[in-house]
């Protein structure tokens, strides 16, 4: 079923203690699409990059299944630029530039063609143009999952309230999570949460794995201890391009499939973090992405023999 | 088949943002044996107290199934002592007070009938004591399992090398495990450990579960999330006596039934966060523990079809 996705198309500039890049392409609508082109068909993409975006990287995303027909190209206008730098155990990054560009007057247009999505997966973007998106579809999606961070919580908590309201699950990090309920525990925080307006609330913790609350019931789905993450960038978005893309492909919206989801998404986000930017989610193989999924079952898998 | 359990005995004052205590009955030898006793039967205790230990409490192991013909009553001299104070996340405790008064010339004696336990587990002591219980077993017991901690690797490396040479697990936590490999990642960290002697590692997270380490396999069991933690004390300890508490009931050392000694293990010690000290682990029922164990397992339990 079909998938419309938001969010940045972007530069990123990228310091790790491997090494460090260029401007490379980046930006969370670009790590989505590229995670759920592997799991779906009939990506559809509303984003805006300026004049000074490689039309091979266009082509790439195009190539990988994404239609870009909503992908605006800014003339005489550049696109977003983010770089950081990661701490030497990777464990926290300091932003070096933000430059909003294109960005910072973001108009999102949906093509006639992307209007009877069934998906919606909003990339963290301000809460306003998350909102019109919404608003701009003619009919409600079967299932709309958005991504935000602590400064829309800063600045833009009034919009932010209003977007969480008309979404069914929210995903974010447990940092995220803690913010915006106030509370520390996260069984506490998913509940605040879900007050909020999603039913479904998912809290990323990084190495630590990853929560699924749903009204009653909770799924804690592990992450692969892995000995090198070479670069960070972009792994929970991957992350949310699986979830979305294995949940479109099936089409079934429940808590068991979404326990599924959660398992593809992280075995997509455990390639993303294995090279810089995006290179290790271009090419991927059915067969090494079902050996990866297999890891991830295994992991925690363990059977008691109880009455 | 027969456990012998050897640590602190202790008195503990806690505080927490929920509250605090006067002087209660703790020490890792106490909480690895109240909660090995819900598990198997046979349970050997060597440890040391002073003649201001109460003996009630004393008589509350032997009625939970805890031989204590090997805890030593010192006349004259006061037990071990410690008082910690919680942070309100009760992500971090500051020591307010450690009197070590018996436990710092404490010499394990090893009762006669003691001396064919099959299972063993080495509750954080010096590494020297550690040592000293494993010399003076006659035969070797089927599996030795240990817990230390930051502390002796500061003062006491050379000897804690020594005594990691011995045994087959070792249990520590996440900060413990990058100190002694001087590794971040965890999955680099364990190749390092199990170098310097255990053949299995098993790495505590607290709130993110724990990992099992062994040979290239790797077992990740998640953590109930709670809505409140109301005092972390002891619930390492807990987790340790449940594990091993499995294991000697099963008889069986192997990945697999390791697997399920950790679910044992995490779901008791889910019990002794509940209340103060040992209180929860006092009077389970093997009801409540059985719904607990099948809420573990249904945690992280998930499908998928894969060819």
């Amino acid at each position: 079923m079909s998938l419309l996705v938001i969010g940045s198309v972007a530069f990123d500039a990228i310091e790790t203690p491997f090494g460090k890049t260029d401007k490379i392409i980046g930006g969370a609508a670009t790590y989505i699409s590229m995670a759920s082109s592997y799991l779906t068909k009939d990506i559809n993409l509303v984003a805006v990059v300026g004049d000074d975006f490689p039309s091979e990287h266009i082509q790439l995303l195009q190539r990988m299944g994404v239609d870009t027909e909503g992908l605006q190209i800014k003339n005489g206008e550049k696109s977003f630029f983010w770089s950081g730098r990661y701490s030497n155990d990777m464990n926290s990054r300091d932003t070096l530039v933000t430059e909003l560009n294109v960005l910072g007057s973001f108009d999102p247009i949906i093509p006639d063609n992307y209007q009877n999505c069934e998906y919606l997966m909003l990339g963290n973007l301000s809460p306003q143009v998350q909102i019109s998106v919404i608003e701009r579809l003619k009919n409600k999606p079967k299932l709309i999952a958005m991504d935000t961070m602590n400064f829309w919580m800063d600045v833009a908590m009034d919009d932010l309230s209003k977007a969480l309201k008309l979404v069914d699950i929210l995903i974010i990090n447990d940092e995220e999570a803690r913010q915006l309920s106030g509370e520390y525990s996260l069984k506490k925080a998913s509940k605040i949460i879900r007050n909020m307006g999603p039913r479904y609330l998912i809290i990323k913790k990084g190495e630590h794995g990853a929560l699924l609350f749903y009204d009653e019931q909770v799924f804690f789905a592990p992450a692969l201890p892995l000995e090198e993450v070479f670069d960070p960038t972009g792994a929970g978005d991957t992350f949310a391009g699986g979830f979305i893309g294995y949940l479109a492909s099936t089409g079934k919206v429940d808590f068991e499939n979404m326990k599924r989801a959660i398992i593809y998404g992280s075995a997509l986000a455990s390639f993303c973090v294995e090279k810089f930017g995006t290179e290790r989610l271009i090419g991927l193989k059915e067969e090494e992405i079902n050996v990866r999924l297999k890891e991830f079952v295994g992991l925690s898998s363990v059977e008691l023999n109880l009455d």
